[in-house]
C-alpha cells in the first residue's frame, strides 16, 4: 500500500515489521476506506470511576486494540474479546490515569503477543513507547497518535484512519475536559491541545469518544464542543479557560496515590 | 416517494398528515439511503436504573423521536435536544417499564407539539398508540413497530429505516433479556418474539441498543445475540429457556409499585 509516496506496512504485531510508521503528514488525510473493511469500535463503560474502554477492530484481519481497560473490568473485556474472535495487538493508554488502575498488566498475562502501549511524553513504562503522528495498527486499520497534553503532559488523542472518530482521552470530554491542577497538568497547554490540534484538524463530524462521562452521555461531535463546550468552545479564550480551571476547587482524587504510580508501571504490574 | 407501491408521507408531524403508515410488508425491504441522509441515533444512559434513552433524528430536516426518557433525565435530554437543533415529534417508550418512570409526561410539558406514543398492546394512555409493522416517522427518517411480547405483553422493538440498528427494548439484552415473571411475562412468548421474529428477520450485522445493561457494555449486534445470548442464543430450545426463565429467582422490582401504574398513563402524568 501506499500513501502520498510512503510505504505502509499494513500489520504491526508480525515479526520484524514496523508496528510504527512514521509518514510525513499522510496523518491526516482522509482515507477513503470502503465499508466493509471500516474500523469497527466498541465502546464499554466502568461504573465507579465512570470510564469509558473502547475495543477498535479491523473487520478483515480481526486485529484490534483495547484502549484505556480498567483492571476491575478485565474480565468481561477479554470474554467479548473472546466472542468477537478478535486478536488484540495492543493495550492502550491514553496518559497514566489518576482516577482507576489501568487494566494493561492483567491483559497481557492473559493474552500472549499483547503489548502495553504509551506515549513516551508520559514518563511511564510499557512494552512500546509512541510519539506525535506515530500509527498504531491493526490489521488494515491504525489510529494515528496526537500529543495533546494539559490534563497530564503525555496526553494523548487517537484518530481513526478513517477520521470517523476520535479517542480524546481526558483531553477533551463531552462540555467540559481533564482537570488540569495536577500531573504537570496546564491549562494553557491544553488550550492549545484542544483549539489548536483538535479543533483545526478534524472535520466537524468527526465523533469524539472521551474516557469519561459523569453524567450518561456517551459520545460527542467536534462541532458539538466547538459550539457548545462551556469551557474551550470558540467563544472562549484562553484567559477565561484558565480562569474557568483555576476556579474549580476540585477535591483530591481518591484514587491518584494508588492510581497513579501503578499507571507509570502500566504494561507491568502483577496481575 | 413510493416504496412497493405504497405511498409514504414522509412527514410525521403536519397537520392532517397521517403518522402512523401501513403499508403492505415494505417494513423489512432494506432501504438505500445516502450516507448524507442516514437515520442519525445518539445513545445516552441513566445509573441509577442502568436505563438507555435513544434519541434518533433525520440530519435532512433535524425532526427527532427521543425513545425510553426517564423522568430523572429529563433537564439533560432537553439540553441536548435544543443544542441539536432538533424538533421532538414523538416521545416513544418500548413498554410500560416497571424500574423507573418514563420521561415522556415531563417532556411533553416542556416540548410543543411532542407526542407520547406506546403500543396499543400495552393498554397503556399515550397520545398515539402503534401497532405491530407501524411506521413512526420523523423527518424522512422512520422506526418500523415490531410486537415483540414477552417480558410484557405490550413490548415492543423499533426498527431503523436504514435497518442498521434496532432498538429492541427489554426483549433483547445485551447476553440477557426482560425477566418474564410479571407484567403478563410469558416465556414462551418471549422465546417466539426473540427467535422467530428479531432473529429470523435482522440481518447479523443489524446493531442491538438495548434498553438496559447492567455491565458496561452498550451494543451488541444480532449475530452475536444468536451465538452468544446465554438463554436465547440459536443453540437454545424453548423449554431450555423457559427453565432458565423459571430458576432465576428474582427479587419484586423495587420501583414496580409506582412506576408501572405512572407509565400507564406515560404521556398524561404530571410533570
Amino acid at each position: 500500500m501506499q500513501l502520498n509516496g510512503t510505504e505502509v506496512v499494513m500489520r504491526g504485531n508480525a515479526n520484524n515489521e514496523p508496528w510504527v510508521k512514521k509518514p510525513p503528514l499522510v496523518s491526516w488525510v482522509r482515507a477513503s476506506l470502503s465499508n466493509s473493511s471500516k474500523i469497527r469500535v466498541r465502546q464499554l463503560f466502568e461504573k465507579v470511576s465512570s470510564t469509558f474502554t473502547y475495543i477498535l477492530w479491523c473487520p478483515i484481519t480481526m486485529d484490534a486494540i483495547i484502549v484505556d481497560p480498567v483492571d476491575c473490568c478485565v474480565d468481561r473485556d477479554i470474554k467479548l474479546i473472546t466472542e468477537l474472535k478478535l486478536n488484540v495487538v495492543y493495550g492502550v493508554n491514553t496518559h497514566a490515569h489518576a482516577d482507576h488502575i489501568t487494566g494493561t498488566g492483567i491483559l497481557k498475562s492473559k493474552i500472549s503477543n499483547m503489548k502495553s502501549v504509551i506515549s513516551l511524553a508520559s514518563g511511564a513504562k510499557a512494552d512500546e513507547t509512541v510519539e506525535n503522528f506515530d500509527q498504531i495498527c491493526f490489521g488494515n486499520s491504525y489510529v494515528t497518535v496526537v500529543n495533546t497534553p494539559g490534563h497530564t503532559s503525555g496526553c494523548v488523542c487517537l484518530v481513526s484512519s478513517d477520521e470517523a472518530f476520535v479517542l480524546s482521552g481526558d483531553t477533551l470530554l463531552i462540555r467540559g475536559c481533564g482537570r488540569t491542577d495536577f500531573q504537570e497538568g496546564s491549562s494553557a497547554v491544553l488550550f492549545d491541545s484542544v483549539r489548536n490540534k483538535l479543533f483545526c484538524n478534524l472535520a466537524d463530524d468527526v465523533v469524539v469518544y472521551p474516557a469519561h462521562n459523569y453524567g450518561g452521555h456517551l459520545c460527542s461531535t467536534i462541532a458539538e464542543e466547538k459550539e457548545y463546550n462551556p469551557r474551550l468552545g470558540l467563544g472562549k479564550t484562553v484567559e477565561e479557560f484558565t480562569a474557568i480551571m483555576e476556579g474549580l476547587n476540585l477535591s483530591h482524587p481518591k484514587m491518584i496515590d494508588v492510581a497513579v504510580p501503578a499507571n507509570l508501571n502500566c504494561g507491568f504490574q502483577d496481575a
